[in-house]
């Protein structure tokens, strides 16, 4: 189980405390993300990682109603427009399209996921794969404090709810 | 598009004869493919070819009575399992099992794909990717006719369709 907690951050200033905690830089990602419209609690998604040419088809099942507990199989595949184009001609309809800047931090099994996000913000995902789910949030919740974030800097919205109503702009945009 | 003849042949045989006209031997692979339940002419397919560790996704509309002309997009991907786990979870259900050994031949852009199909028999695809679907059956044609091939020997059906029967079978076998 992927258990993860997302919170508004200002990306400069948590930069510094990641580094102040002792956390490593791993890489830096440009993501394109493209979700299909299917049913809640499920999730479709191909990811183009721009900056290194690979790219994901990744399926995902929301398991609470907070958007922190995920089932996920993600496969990598070799063209990330092929995989769009498939899924297109199986009747999946595009929902909204997701863009973000990543750094990746670790310490030990957690992961910092720094996401700047096109037309949403600034955002860091703390991040531990543990089928405990109880003991994964008490790891999440240590490190959160220690970089100074609380209840209040929580944004349970996923980057879909978030950008959904930008999406919808765009694409009548695109289509006009 | 993906024009392509389907015949009824002696594997030994047709090798000896494919050798006499100049195929060149390109490569044999066993291949694994599993293939989901979803409405005609569409086809959707998950491949893993066993002796090199390669799987593809692939999706297909047939676009002749005679299965004959298909559209084709087909991306690589890193996992066999975990696509056809995605694909499972998306709703879609196996149809049939297709498990071949092929045998790969080549003369300029006519491609001849030699299979042993379990439990359906030999068959040679003869295979010409163009969109003058006319132009790619007469290739087709001259070159089945030097290896004393006919009309009498083309098998019409699909191998999902020629297996159908036999992997119900085989289901019912593995669940009960």
């Amino acid at each position: 189980m992927e258990v993860e907690v997302k919170f508004r951050v200002n990306l400069e200033d948590i930069k510094k405390r990641l580094e102040g905690i002792g956390a490593k830089f791993s890489h830096y990602e440009f993501q394109e993300d493209i979700y299909f419209s299917i049913p809640r609690p499920k999730l479709l998604r191909v990811r183009a990682v721009h900056n290194n040419g690979k790219a994901y088809l990744t399926y995902k099942e929301i398991r609470d109603e907070r958007n922190g507990e995920f089932y996920e199989v993600e496969v990598e595949v070799e063209n990330f427009e092929k995989t769009v184009e498939i899924l297109r001609r199986l009747g999946f309809e595009v929902e909204v399209i997701v863009r973000k800047h990543r750094w990746v931090y670790k310490i030990g099994d957690i992961t910092f996921e720094l996401n700047r996000v096109e037309g949403a913000g600034d955002f860091l995902d703390i991040e531990v794969i543990d089928d405990d789910v109880h003991r994964a949030k008490e790891k999440i919740w240590t490190v959160a404090r220690r970089l100074g974030l609380g209840e209040e800097d929580v944004e349970p919205r996923l980057y879909t709810e978030l950008l959904s109503e930008a999406s919808r702009v765009k694409k009548r945009g695109i289509s006009g």
